[in-house]
């Protein structure tokens, strides 16, 4: 199975110039903290002393899993199709929070168990009714899978076209903390039962019942080693399609918005692929799904909220974004030192 | 020395009815974490199932330190009015960030070294040009200090009075760690070397020389005990406005944005007198100054920003914002499982 993408590594030659600009603005120096760190990578992904974000996008990936029907979420399978419904309708967080922060939103039909006829609002990007049952069979067949990498590429490439540089991924699938916690463990080496956590909601009894659950289909598919095997095996379709608008993000220099426990596992196997795509990331928040935070340390990742945040949809890129929009409104917007005439250190 | 202020705990009265809304949105239960914890605080405040959030607006108070030319901070004193007027020409972080996210900025001369003639823009409150030495004698008069409380009390009032109901304090003054570090060290009784930090940039000889200084200013003002004189000895004019400021905040049922380690020390003086006002405290972010975080733990705050700020000027509290307005928006605009037909969960 193959892929096939160009991402470079972003250029470091105005680093010196960014870095002053920075320094000469009325602050001490560094006392900005993380908005000076985002400041300096946004100026380096758009190579300019001058970065502007444009046409800021969220795009939300709906699908469905084979295996939630051997109870791996508290919630019935239905659901999926009806908060993709909501989203259309504007009524889910991710509409509230991309509203607010005047963030553009796309919902698209990955794989959802539902046949949504025509409905103007939603992408149909439809690989096919949900996955299969990762408990019997591979989630995808290798075509399903690279279709899936496919459709997401190609959408981030239409809404590049549109002029926008700073994407978000979102998603909603019953079942899929449990697609991301399968992914983790193969692509880390990380015991399952330390990558499971409540997902949408768990008690006691059922995070043991998807531990065991997990433990089995990590055993039944014990031969899948490659990045792209691991996610035709565990699924999902969004986190597929997650995965090839990532990659085509960062080939188009955009600025990736990196939202929660599923949006990572799509971004894992990203930089399994292609490590220079970590150039264009932003981690935008510490998810509430306990195995989360390994997957950011893993990625050497410092988020921007910690908020104890478990939605999904996309919610904590888009609560994020502000302080995205204060750090580039901070080096293009606040005087210097010079031009406010203040007084430098003494020492 | 009295002050006399009416602040009245919260009503949780309507925590069921909150909690019941809350949980009725189109999320999990709980997966909105410190959003949903905001929507409750922000509702029980307002004492109404339908917060809102009118006019925001953020006070900058200015305040010279006597102490100043003893050399506890790295830029000399003039750094205070060059920065004012930074302020008032838009220049600064704070500007930056209030116009980002649509926050009225209001600039008060609390008792800057500087004649800054007839400035329509900026509140002259002045008290006198900079409060004296505390190295050598306190920082205020019990006068002095009995009206910048009230002075901060009164911009508060009328600000309140033009419809706003959530205000964050921000301050400016070349020397006031010092004295915040003198507050929470004599208010919370904790040795000195603990409380003190790089403030605006000091290198390790300048944290020394700081260090020494403040450990004379304790041991010269060692009988000094109650809230208020701890504040009339170690300043400053600002620091003292904030409190009077948050005080009137609270009678008037604002919500409070507290930003850094020198906002922290005024609020610290507020709780020490009236401790309801916790009820209105929105602790927006972790600075990055040392001693913030020990301030913090012990008011038990949760603050919402930890992205190793050190500005002040209220640039915590700005930056902030979009996160309080999402808590609102949240409550208010998402739709209902029932609304948008949701199923539930299974158990």
């Amino acid at each position: 199975m193959n892929i096939n993408f160009s991402i470079e590594k972003v250029s470091n030659t105005l680093d010196g110039k960014i870095k002053n600009k920075i320094d000469s603005l009325t602050k001490p120096p560094g006392s900005l903290g993380k908005l000076e760190e985002l400041a300096l990578q946004v100026a380096r992904v758009q190579d300019t002393l001058e970065p502007k974000l444009s046409n800021p996008t969220i795009v939300v990936f709906a699908g469905d899993h084979g295996a939630a029907k051997e109870g791996i979420s508290p919630f019935p399978q239905e659901v999926t199709y009806q908060m993709v419904l909501n989203f259309l309708n504007n009524g889910a967080g991710i509409n509230v929070f991309c509203t607010q922060n005047e963030i553009d939103i796309k919902v698209v039909d990955a794989g959802v168990n539902f046949d949504f006829k025509d409905t103007q609002k939603l992408i149909n990007k439809k690989i096919s009714f949900g996955t299969k049952n990762y408990l019997q069979e591979p989630a995808m067949t290798k075509e399903e899978c690279l279709q899936a990498i496919n459709n997401g590429s190609k959408i981030v490439n239409e809404i590049a076209n549109l002029g926008c540089n700073v994407i978000g991924f979102g998603e909603m699938g019953i079942g899929n903390t449990s697609s991301a916690s399968l992914i983790m463990s193969k692509l880390l080496n990380i015991p399952i039962n330390e990558c499971v956590g409540k997902g949408a909601g768990h008690n006691d009894e059922g995070i043991k019942k998807k531990n065991e659950l997990l433990s089995r289909a990590i055993k039944l598919h014990s031969d899948v080693e490659s990045p792209l095997e691991i996610l035709q095996c565990f699924g999902g379709f969004e986190i597929a399609m997650i995965l090839g608008g990532m990659l085509k993000a960062a080939e188009n220099k955009m600025l990736i918005l990196v939202d929660g426990f599923i949006a990572t596992s799509a971004f894992l196997i990203a930089n399994a692929l292609y490590a220079n795509i970590n150039d264009y990331a932003i981690f935008c928040h510490n998810s509430n799904e306990q195995a989360h935070k390994k997957m950011l340390e893993y990625l050497n990742a410092n988020p921007l909220l910690d908020l104890r945040l478990r939605l999904g949809e996309g919610t904590g890129a888009a609560i994020a974004y502000p302080i995205i929009e204060a750090a580039v409104n901070m080096i293009n917007k606040m005087a210097t030192f010079q031009s406010a005439k203040i007084s430098g250190k003494n020492d």
